[in-house]
């Protein structure tokens, strides 16, 4: 029996967060408790890690570096939460994953895509996420909802060209991999991106319970 | 120009900090001012991430974590330290580098050595040291003089099996390259020791003057 493994992934103010706890609800109505959680970290190894990435530094971090660290940080997550889970046939959904690795620091650090990918071989093994759920929003708008909503981190602080690459590398690798991805237009109200992400529901809890 | 790296290998008590300061000494003395510093560290990020690798966890940390960690310092170490300091012309002591990865996590974890190589490569390139310099020790002499010095780390307080791997690892990839290592024995007197190191200070002297 192994799980299901469901990575939401967007750039900055796609409303992941809340479309999370939105999905997550949805599933536990229908019996199926998901386990949430978030990269970079989900544990406490990889939350002390997740701190490094995200504060600011006197000095610049070399990109190797901070690809490295979200490496460091997905090894500590698949070994303590996401592997064993899976292993006891749960429902797990992970805010960001390996995806935002290429959007980040492929699309916007501009780092070879072939270095994250040995990197992606030699963390992950085979394991890929069996559904990667990606809110589409433009840059404008998303910007503009995470200004609102709070100080900016080190990566939110970026241009906006910085987004726009993060963008299109999402939309591109869900336009490569069709079966794995599926795009939420995130744009509007609350209500309608939930409309929208029914069908995605319906399907995850069709999978659950096959 | 180049400069020259050399690195300071050893295991646990092993005198590697002392002896880099009369190395440093001697060096100096004759006109030649080396750029000294360590690993896991030598750069405030590096050092931060020097810090969760040291740390008690709670939680244990995935051997493949502690790796791809060692790596992103290393990588900031290279980045904001090292590399600009050969391209000056300096030459670098490094107290540990990649050969105590292949000693710490590969002979002591266990983490195949290809997976360390795969790594090595992908974050040095073709950078090597020129030289380095092992001090040897045994293992029980060596942990002695660590437990009187301070408390103990998360590695120093390992078994001694994990030492003896430890110290095999460092001896046979020093056989195996004869030409780019030198072994010093530790044991003993810190004036013996002094004497055993002169060959290499009068070694790294004439490459420099080179």
């Amino acid at each position: 029996m192994t799980g299901l493994f469901i990575t939401f992934e967007g750039p900055e103010g796609a409303g992941k967060s809340t479309n999370l706890k939105i999905f997550a609800e949805a599933l536990s109505e229908a019996g199926c408790q998901p386990l949430l959680t978030r990269e970079p970290g989900g544990t406490p190894v990889a939350e002390q890690i997740r701190g490094v990435l995200l504060a600011d530094h006197d000095e610049p971090v070399a990109a190797d570096a901070e690809l490295l660290l979200v490496f460091a940080a997905r090894a500590q997550h698949l070994q303590a939460l996401i592997r064993p889970a899976l292993e006891h046939g749960r429902v797990v959904i992970s805010d960001r994953f390996t995806d935002a690795t290429y959007a980040y620091q492929g699309g916007g650090r501009g780092i070879d895509p072939q270095r994250i990918a040995l990197l992606e071989d030699w963390v992950q093994g085979a394991l890929r996420p069996d559904l990667v759920v990606v809110f589409d929003v433009p840059v404008e708008i998303g910007l503009e909802r995470a200004r609102a909503r709070n100080a900016l981190d080190r990566f939110e602080r970026e241009p906006n060209a910085f987004f726009d690459a993060v963008r299109s590398t999402y939309l591109a690798r869900a336009a490569a991999d069709p079966a794995r991805y599926r795009i939420v237009d995130a744009s509007g109200a609350l209500e309608d991106v939930r409309a929208r992400m029914q069908p995605v529901i319906d399907e995850v809890l069709e999978r659950w319970r096959a």
